[in-house]
């Protein structure tokens, strides 16, 4: 199966540390992927330090577009801390589609960061999969579920197992977004994944064996489609 | 003034001719700009090459990330059009975001195309100005107003002189884009010039000459600010 | 077998328009190809794209070596083009010989259009013909075969089955030729082949099918040799 | 002048997080080098970070290279956080000394990370020194001084006012380093300095603007030359 | 003025030696022609070192384009030299003409060798003069003029003072060139200089400050135009 | 097995001609490791060109990184000459740490020469053998052996056949260095090989050979580990 997913820094780390048992276990489930057969493309998210550095770019007075690169630069740390652990993956995040284009005609597992100001690492995850063909874009984060309202602030928040492409577009629409406030799915990574189609699974990325089951067909978040 | 100044390339082609009157008038206006000191970038559209070629990419299999790279270069193609024509531009469109940061070291008017699949001319002229920290965004295509409806559609739809980000927001909003039909302005380069508080002005392209009345603060089309 | 084959740009556009029925005929015949185990470079001419752009880019007043950029890059999309529908194709055209060397590396079909100003595709198809140490060279244009004179012009001109390369030299030579006036095949690219002794084939661009009888060492065209 | 100026990552964090308010004064005091006309070249290491995200990628099991890379990604990260705050900066850190180069080219303040595994930030600070032909390089790092003897441990060591290139090389050879175990200065930082006798100050990096003392020709640390 | 000077490797060697002093009169030279405020393009040739490399890695078996390849670098490391000697220089050869046109944004002197296999340095010197706009073309080498044959071999040969651009076209055709045996001047850069119309001077190249007298007017040599 | 061999410039040339016979000796070698399913790097020094080149352009007033990069590039060109015999290597020699990572992604031998000023080819040696998780480097020079003293200038100088790490480290500080400066094993490379546990094997490089006995475990050298 062709599939590529996307991590999300959030889930990596827990009081500005890395989380390296969650990190592992990613590693593991990527490398027994990858031994099955399938071809992954992975995309992983900035986290606190993004946060932390971009908000120390803006006090000194960055433009937003630089701020942006400072949090691609830690995502881009975040994709070589995985890289460091598996044997078969390409030795460097590329870091325009360019690169992801010639990155993708060796055989190593790519794994990248962010692009570019102005769009999230979802974004660069839907352009990772519309490129590879991909069938699955599998979107693991603390979200493991996408609700019809945020379900921190509203107790009666309804969790949805399934949705299409539409109601999820109406859903993310009806959230003020900003880039660099992305917090379920921007709507350039939408636009995407929904021109050419492509499946969008939300799940909660702190059991990265649940991939297996997604692969399965599980449904073990939310399936949008 | 710092600015940037977006040519569709939807004025640019008449029958699929590019209309080389029209092109040595936003040369000479670019010109003058660059001698009256203002500090120029400009970004320029595909067309109809750019949908012509896209479309025949796609009539041969390709896949969307590549239709729009396709699309991309042919902007490219019309931005090296303006580049042969102009005395102090830098030689090449710059091809993503870093060799863009690269070429604004020079002291050259740097002409873009596109940079990267999924995002429109619009959101790669947001981020120009953006990265420059322009004072404003000219879209200078054949959209002289925003309407509050589409005017080829609705004989009462109503024009704007004036609107407010908001505003502007929600019209775009309304309408159903996907990345490549971007009729009126993208989501992406919206949230870029939202977020960078960059006035927006549209007018119409095919006479360039209106550029000089909006640096007066002259209104000749409409203002999102 | 290792072969190169030139594909005019001159067969590939009628009234400026792409003629597509004939691009997917060579995109199949590549395909079938390089599915019979055969080593082929490909390099697409720019056509009556590259003579229009180029001659704008005169009229406005660009040096010689920026009009043959633009005729270059016309050259390069429709080798995006032909990239468009192949299954192994290197990602996109190499833009000078080193990334020529470089994508010759991969196991991909690498498909280029020119290299640098001052240079015709064809002394870029001799170059990548002698870098992949290719059997033969296949010049498929709208010239199906070589004349001692211009038959255009010249009703009784005799068309030649073989050449030896001096012969064909001599023929060349005669032409009085500029850069961007390679009518036949320009003198950079004849002292390529002569010097690496690699046979050069004419034949009529618009019957792609021809190459497997060429391939079966049938003559289709002219033989230089 | 022609400077550079080598900030100790160890300085720059505290219990793990950024000393923003050092950060400031070090942007003030690089500017106003800038602005009274010296030629600045400015070095930043990686800190508590890059020792963190080593010895993670140590833990995954990456080689000794690899973790040096993921080092020198978090010095650089630390480059762009300055240069965040500099109006005159390059835009970003070169990555190699080619790029380095070619930086040195422009007329920005450039400020890098590290370039390579095996070779520390000091000897990156030496070579960049040798480059522009400074003519000092101050070390700026939370050793205010050289010791005969490792001060932390001997609280008998002898600080030193003045050293000659052999006295400082035969205390720096006396430690038993290894890359990545760079506590004063490394050797290869060494051998450049003395091969190009470009004297060497070491200072208590937390007071930036001692570096005005210091082109003024006070001692406020230790002089090797 | 604007003026392109190639300098021909075979004078830069005698017995395999660099001939250091004739190398420090033409660093004079361009510096003084710098410091008059002329705007120069330098093009090193290879001499005995690339033909014995060349040559070496023909017996090696490798192919014609490999061979030239070499001869390149032979002649960058040339270019190096003079850069080494002068202030002003761009710190690196180009490599392609993409280099070299990023090059020439710089206020730099460039100096460059050769460009891609199979043309000569007089080719990528025709073409640096083409870009940069150059009025004159001056050919530094051991031929000091152009005679109607071979000098060596005809006792004869009679000397030209001034040719046309056709009569100089009739000369270098009547030779049997081949990439490489560039005994005068290659077609390639004859087209190229014709086509823009650029004047061509010969002259002793071991006399480097007869550029001064060509400068003023004085024919030194033979004027090509 | 995994291996890198350091072929010394020393050995390659002889009165200041290259030695093709040996240098096919090598490649015969090399040849023939690989076919026996060996995985091995090459990295070539620069010999006596390099010192020439070098002291040319310190004689001209260059910067010693100038030198140095001088130096490097005669390296490559030895590189390249070695590439030029080998049926299955890396197309060019890769000029910086990153691009030698790149290359390592293909199944070509890889061959370079030096990578940045103040490092000698036995630091990148030692940095390519960490690279690729090496079991052994082996340095191919004229120095058979490893003595206590010089050998030149001490008769009584005593040969040895084995060395601990901390044995051969004491030896090379006992030596007065300098970067350029590496009579035996400069300190960067010995430190890269100590932190990651990589025997080294001195031998006559004269005698090609000999590798194929280092691989069966016998001594022809000094073996330090």
């Amino acid at each position: 199966m062709r599939l590529v997913i996307k991590i999300g820094g959030s889930i990596l780390y827990k009081n500005g540390q890395l989380q390296l048992s969650l990190v592992k276990k990613w590693i593991n489930v990527i490398s027994e992927l990858k031994n099955q057969g399938h071809y992954i493309g992975i995309v992983v998210g900035g986290g606190s330090p993004a946060r932390i550095y971009s908000s120390i770019a803006a006090d000194l007075g960055a433009s937003k577009d630089y701020q942006d690169i400072i949090g691609i630069e830690s995502a881009r740390q975040n994709a070589r801390i995985l890289i460091a652990g598996l044997k078969n993956a390409y030795p460097y995040p590329p870091q325009n589609y360019n690169e992801l284009v010639n990155a993708c005609t060796s055989n190593k597992t790519v794994i990248i960061g962010g692009f570019q100001p102005g769009q999230s690492t979802n974004a660069v995850a839907a352009l990772f999969a519309e490129h590879i063909n991909a069938e699955i874009l599998i979107n693991a984060s603390n979200i493991s579920k996408v609700y019809d309202k945020d379900p921190k602030t509203n107790m009666n928040a309804k969790p949805y197992d399934k949705l299409t492409f539409e109601e999820f577009g109406n859903i993310i629409s009806s959230i003020n977004q900003q880039p660099g406030d992305y917090a379920l799915f921007d709507l350039l990574g939408y636009q995407i994944i929904r021109r050419s189609n492509i499946p969008l699974i939300f799940f909660d990325g702190k059991n990265p064996k649940y991939v297996f089951d997604i692969l399965k067909g599980k449904n073990v978040g939310t399936v949008i489609k």
